[in-house]
């Protein structure tokens, strides 16, 4: 049996340790493992929120956009870029996930006519898919859903424009294969959008190294970003100017200031721009994705993949006949920062868990879904969770809550 | 002559005089001419967007979107709606201004099929037009672009699904007659989408009252919702449940916990959102919305008209030989709430005004744009601009600064 002595002597031994005191911990005592979902605030982001509003909105008023806030979707992609790895302006932070998935989807059927179908998985995250849907069927072709990505060979027919799937499967947690779905999909002729939500800032990425065309994620997550903060678009660089993308906004156009009456998409990565950022969440999204940076995507994953064994064991320790199992890989190297147990009772079990102060988070039906964000969660946290998860299911008090088909974001 | 005492006498006599008090004024000697690009800062938005980076991000956590984030858009949306003559319901605060016109057009355009040209004028807001003829291309139609509004009833022939226009020149000020152009296309069978960008807050609207379709419009003008803050799209009641838009999105979904692989849009005005928000921004703009509000349209615009009027009467004191010429109505009820000054050598005016503390903007190719936002723009602060102005040209010292064309925000 793993002790908790065990679990604080990793803790003692952690090189990210110290990144811990770069985040807001409110609640000492709160187990936080849903980091997967909505990261912690970072110390630093307090301040430069606050500098934004004061100095930078209060101040500076319109002035500020020629100070720089005009350049710094692109600035903040230039920033974001290693961590995926994709080069200088390839970059952009803007918009939501949603949105750039629509946006680059769009450009790539566009660009594939007349091939108008668009290949995913049943695990891909489901908006995804109905935004994909949209698309393809705006195309006048369909989007065809295989059921894993390991299925994708097979439906990769002369029709296909796109192949479109997530890094990590966000109730599963495994990991694709990025670059030897990439090179089938180029094989079969069709680009490839890989929706990076789950893994940028928990994996190491290489969309350069894979020959990735597209690729889109969210930095609230294993980024820090805030609620809701922008999310990041990638169109390798010498895809940039044979796409465009369906939403003429004013961000988009060669020369914003010129008032042309004309359209004309702008050089580069800028072109998939569309309106005015919201810059307050645009800044707060800053210090999170530096941090991540800074502490280097490498040493990031060792302590997640220890961090989800961690997680693995303590799970076979629980007894036998409790009604878990496990619904995540269970060699670390297949899956991304997060595991999930599938149990009837999962929705009545995750309010018991955050009512003794463990935040996980429910997704339908039955899954419970443990996230490690390795900049600020600790082995010990793992070990506490558990070990509550162990005393809930033992007094059934998870029993007492509604059974409730809905979810914890 | 208008007397700068006779300016400071309004001033005192002003009933919005108290509201200036309501937002941050680092600069007290700066004349900020240009709230309808980016308006200014409230106090009660400082504490607001603290908390809610303190609060409901560091110390919530995930928790905090069910605990009111999520809610939110609907929310602010209703609050702002009395502003534009919407009922609750009707409005939500999203995305931003170029999206929301391309959901909004689209869906109409859908709706409209066969029909599939869109009417606008060429003092549309430039990037609108890129929109809309991206719009009306996809559906296989094209953007016609009349003259100005006065032009549109010859361009409604039974090919237009759409008419979209601004309510108020960007450029101009000039206000469009908007019960009676949607009278007109709604007479030619086709819909009507108004962009309210620089007339909400400012000027009375009334959507319901004109049986207008859909509008959209930004809050960070004369609602003072911060730097590039979400902006609102309206959608008539009866009209919700027959349009979808085309980025089929997470938050536009029915269930959105649910996780079906199938979209099912939401009920009613929901189902026109797209994806997470940007809840710092987002939060942001809640206090200029509730301001703006609490004065009430009546009196803003009454003051909004004395102010332009009083630019306008200094324009006529000006020396006539300095080559300004009125680009805006005569008539307050004509206009918005800015006048535009031309001048061969606008850009160079413009920067010489905020070399003297004066922040006008610059519109390509020769505007100089002055902006009067009811809510803190002091009649003494017009008159003083002007003063500078006089100064600026019997100096020449604007012929210092470097022709560009090129613009300020």
């Amino acid at each position: 049996m793993i002790t908790r002595p065990q679990a604080k002597a990793l803790d003692a031994a952690d090189p990210l340790a110290g990144f811990r005191d770069l985040f807001v911990i409110s609640e000492p005592d709160l187990l936080y493992l849903d980091g997967n979902s909505l990261g912690r605030l970072p110390k630093a982001t307090v301040a430069r929120v606050r500098e934004a509003v004061d100095d930078d909105w209060g101040r500076g008023l319109v002035r500020s956009w020629q100070a720089g806030w005009m350049q710094r979707p692109r600035e903040v992609g230039d920033r974001l870029a290693p961590l995926i790895g994709a080069g200088p302006g390839e970059v952009l932070l803007a918009d939501q996930t949603s949105l750039n998935l629509f946006k680059l989807a769009t450009a790539a059927l566009d660009a594939a006519a007349p091939r108008s179908t668009i290949v995913s998985d049943a695990g891909n995250f489901p908006s995804d898919l109905y935004v994909l849907a949209g698309v393809a069927e705006r195309a006048g072709g369909s989007l065809v859903t295989v059921d894993g990505p390991e299925s994708f060979s097979a439906a990769l027919d002369p029709s296909v424009g796109l192949l479109s799937a997530s890094h990590v499967n966000f109730k599963s947690g495994k990991l694709a294969d990025m670059a030897g779905l990439t090179g089938r999909a180029h094989d079969a002729g069709a680009m490839v959008l890989w929706d990076l939500s789950h893994s940028v800032g928990a994996v190491p990425i290489d969309v350069n190294g894979a020959g990735v065309d597209l690729a889109i994620g969210c930095t609230y997550k294993y980024l820090n970003g805030g609620p809701g903060a922008p999310a990041f678009l990638y169109v390798a660089r010498h895809l940039q100017d044979q796409l465009t993308q369906p939403i003429h906004g004013w961000w988009g156009q060669q020369d914003m200031f010129g008032f042309d009456l004309g359209y004309q998409p702008a050089a580069g990565i800028d072109r998939f721009a569309v309106g005015t950022m919201p810059m307050l969440s645009l800044i707060a999204a800053e210090s999170g994705i530096e941090i991540s940076a800074e502490a280097g995507i490498g040493v990031i994953r060792e302590k997640g993949m220890a961090l989800t064994a961690l997680m693995v064991d303590l799970f076979d320790e629980l007894p036998g006949d409790l009604g878990f199992s496990l619904a995540s890989p269970r060699d670390a190297e297949d899956r991304g920062s997060h595991i999930s147990l599938s149990h009837p009772d999962g929705y009545r079990i995750t309010q018991a868990l955050i009512e003794r102060g463990v935040i996980p988070d429910f997704r339908a039906p039955d899954i419970v879904r443990l996230g490690a964000a390795p900049l600020y969660t600790r082995y010990v946290d793992v070990w506490d969770a558990f070990d509550r998860l162990r005393q809930i299911m033992e007094s059934g008090e998870h029993l007492a809550f509604t059974e409730q088909r809905s979810g914890v974001t």
